[in-house]
């Protein structure tokens, strides 16, 4: 089964390691708009892709062999103190290396994988850094929207964001172009997953490169969005999981979806849920796919069930109400 | 032919290039006392070893294949620019992520050594970083010695440096102590080769830490140095072939050496050379193994077929005088 998952950092890190249960041949095609932390100082000091959220999902990927553990955890270590290195995870350093020489982010990318033994791919969503755009509502008296900018700007706005726009950093007139191998991987794809993540950073941008979007219109992959656990402080705060599904039907009101999967104790209202998802044409999916140990943590075990579940085209759960749910997809 | 080559940066990589045209099994024991450079700014901030002269070692290895190649030219490639990552190489930043996370150089450099295909092994000369200080004349008037402390001010003195001694950089107070595994592959090498490289910075510092030198007076393997093309401004400004092995010879009597190899044509007075080898047990070795095009680098290829002759017990060279040469050692 070909999935491709998209989405960037934590989110993205928790899909990739429940599909790595269920196939070897997933792609991540993973978001290029964080101007933050590592990523970003490597972006703004070298003029590269920012390698942090490729970096989470090659290590999500990366081989349970001795090999590929060891170099996962390599990537992932940051260096500590607090001189110039301080904070910089060493695959990011590494990623940044590999993209200078080979001067082809997906060539570099795709020796990284080989190095992790990564079962799957991670691609960007573009091969050119992108800069997020967000209309802002309730920073200021007059009522009116205020535009902030960049990736850590739109995800820590006391104000309440309302819609985000995509723009290539190098060419800030130019709408941003898709890397072609992440737009054919989902036409090629069986299932294609959006979300969980910071709704407006991690998912809802690669609706906003045309080419990408046009293809999630385009394939006759299953489309299966997966919900995030709890609302993000900052971006989507006191959002329902409802908003959730509305903003992304703003953003891209061409896609179709067909399943929604939430975890059943994070969903208030089931009904609305429904109504919501049926306005993109899905089914509601609700189970419990929350780590009970971790606030906002998805449960790869019990995510890779319901995700199998659901891609054995019959999905039945008990609703914690006692409804009785049974669907079919496609 | 368990091959053991002791020294540090480009003289370093010289011999390992040239040794592992002869012989797979090449262990290099690498000086860790460089202050300068990426290397000096990763040791300062973070306390590691330097691992500039490590990675060049592991560079000289890498196989020959399209992922040899490839890693070998991200671990040699450096950041540009004018940020804080400027002049970093990307085998330096890697090198420090795997002391970290392994917490044993060694096996770091194992690892690191596998990624590149490396056809031998990589060890420092000790486990810990190491502080060079030069007792150094002509600084002053008075004719008084001085102390100068550090790689750098060493290799960079507009006096003239008289002699070394090697610290702790941890434990200043104590003798440097050895990396077990590399007086272990000294004593059981088949062949040692010392030299060619910055004289008082790379070479003799290894005779300075007491187990190495201990190791190197017992082995039983034939013992070679490789001398200089041209003396080095700043360490060893003016210094003759001969006044090399005098200064190898003041830190360490009890060293007994097989064969020095020398250019011929680097060297002016072929009786005086001679001379301060037979000093050291050593018959002197001229040959042209010189690169033509590039001033002060040995030619791998010349220098590996004046070494596998010699290792032949037989060695055979018209000197450019037309003086004949012949000789057999051990």
């Amino acid at each position: 089964m070909r999935a491709v998952a998209l989405g960037g950092g934590h989110g993205l890190h928790a899909t990739l390691t429940a599909l790595r249960r269920i196939t070897a041949d997933v792609t991540a095609v993973v978001t290029v708009a964080d101007d933050g932390g590592s990523s970003g100082r490597l972006r703004r000091e070298l003029g590269l892709l920012p390698p942090g959220d490729l970096r989470q999902a090659l290590a999500a990927l990366a081989s349970a062999d001795d090999g590929g553990t060891l170099w996962a955890e390599v990537f992932q270590h940051r260096f500590g103190g607090s001189g110039a290195l301080t904070g910089h995870a060493v695959g990011n350093l590494l990623l940044a290396g590999l993209f200078e020489v080979l001067g082809d982010p997906v060539a570099a990318l795709d020796e990284a994988a080989r190095l992790l033994g990564a079962s799957g791919r991670v691609l960007p969503m573009s091969t050119e850094p992108l800069e997020i755009e967000g209309e802002v509502s309730g920073l200021s008296n007059d009522g009116e929207l205020r535009t902030i900018r960049g990736q850590v700007a739109v995800a820590s706005t006391p104000g309440r964001v309302e819609r985000i726009e995509l723009r290539s950093s190098r060419r800030p007139e130019g709408a941003p172009t898709a890397c072609p191998q992440a737009v054919a991987a989902v036409l090629g794809a069986d299932v294609v997953f959006l979300g969980p993540g910071s709704w407006f950073t991690s998912v809802l941008p690669h609706l906003l490169v045309p080419e990408l979007h046009d293809a999630l219109v385009r394939t006759e992959a299953t489309k299966v969005v997966i919900l995030n656990l709890v609302p993000q402080p900052g971006e989507t705060p006191g959002f329902s999981p409802e908003r959730h599904l509305d903003v992304l039907c703003q953003h891209a009101p061409a896609l179709r979806v067909d399943a929604v999967i939430a975890d059943r104790s994070s969903v208030p209202t089931p009904a609305r849920l429904r109504d919501a998802a049926a306005e993109l044409g899905a089914r509601a999916l609700l189970a419990d796919v929350a780590d009970p140990n971790v606030v906002g943590l998805h449960d790869p075990d019990a995510l890779a069930d319901c995700v199998r579940e659901a891609l054995g085209r019959r999905w039945n759960a008990t609703g914690r109400d006692g409804e009785q749910q049974e669907g079919t997809w496609r």
